[in-house]
């Protein structure tokens, strides 16, 4: 069976789960810390970053945007109204844009300084910079996530899917970052009811239902996290 | 004609420079100094990145990655031999992961922080962050770049273009962050003759020349920037 290298807390190594979920493959999963930069590891995918998924030839695939446009090439073409990409160049271009900017941009602006800060330095050790969460990083994030619900409320608001008619890759990869932070208790959702509509929407498909069952040792998700009418 | 919004000392902005020049298109060039946060630009592309390509049609494309698989699906799978990407999937995957190494992690390792202290700062306001270069990020990002240039030479010496057989985004990726960085007389070539000679044939091509001819207000390139034979 394939293998899928990944962290709970790593939108990017939640968001190619969520694919190979919708497209109905199993795989084995194993958690990598990244931080510890092992040899074995950093072999399988010089860059040090997750997910990473070996196939059962051992050929190694890494990254959210690789492993998108592979199983893609490989298997959406094949899905007709159940690909996660489109047809059309601009509405591909579209989807592309959108994950993007969940997967780079909100990840850099609001998900990784907040799972760093309050997850990964709970694993960490203190030589790999392991503490208490710098309240700093926590206000500048926290005061990004407002910004970035916007953005996500009105692109909800506008069409029935993220990005389009059809569930893409756009709402996996905003789902996928939205649920970490979610975990964390990060979303005010009486905020935004339109995201949460949306967001009850991934939340029910049966793609979620193992990342709302997983639990980080010694980090108890908010209350409402796997309930499916918070 | 189409519309390039992008700046010089931009590696991805180069990337897609380079791409549009190996397959023929004109454009006009604009440039856009993003620190500005002008609203008219912000409008085209909310993440406030670079490149930005707005087509004939005021269709409006944004970022490296986007343009790159735009280009390619558009023309590039015309092109044959001459194209950029591969047409095996695992190929396509190689490509894009070195694509990707250089447009984002050296991009943060090195080249991003390097002409933020260097270029940008010397045309930013105060009010916009200009001013002297910080010393201590000028020293890191320096101890960087010797670790991407060994992993380029690596690269280069085991294949013969960066991803395989083919010339490919990769070396177009790779040859615009070493362009911006040797504008900056930041490689030291004669520690790295494999990636040297590599670069040599990229600097060769046709595509290159507008690049070499193209200089920053106020920062005057190495003595053997535009040099073929340096």
């Amino acid at each position: 069976m394939p293998t899928l290298y990944h962290h709970p807390m790593s939108s990017a190594s939640r968001f190619v789960r969520l694919i190979l979920a919708e497209y109905g493959f199993q795989t084995d999963l194993v958690e990598e810390q990244t931080w510890e930069k092992r040899r074995e590891f950093l072999a399988l995918n010089p860059a040090g970053t997750l997910p990473v998924y070996v196939d059962d030839n051992m050929r190694v695939l890494s990254g959210p945007n690789v492993l998108l446009e592979f199983l893609d090439e490989t298997h959406g073409v094949l899905k007709r109204e159940r690909r996660l990409l489109a047809e059309d160049p601009f509405q591909r271009a579209e989807i592309r844009r959108l994950t993007e900017w969940f997967l780079l941009k909100m990840e850099r602006d609001v998900t990784l300084p907040l799972t760093r800060e309050r997850a990964y330095k709970l694993q960490m050790s203190a030589a790999h910079g392991g503490g208490a969460p710098d309240s700093k990083v926590l206000r500048t994030s926290r005061a990004n996530i407002r910004q970035h619900m916007k953005y996500l409320s009105w692109l909800a608001g506008s069409r029935p899917w993220l990005a389009g008619e059809r569930l893409s890759y756009a709402d996996l990869a905003a789902a996928a970052s939205i649920s970490v932070l979610d975990y964390l208790g990060e979303i005010d959702w009486q905020e935004t009811p339109i995201a949460k509509e949306w967001y009850q929407r991934l939340k029910s498909r049966p793609s979620f239902r193992p990342l709302l069952a997983e639990r980080v040792r010694g980090l108890t998700p908010v209350s409402h996290y796997a309930d499916l009418d918070f």
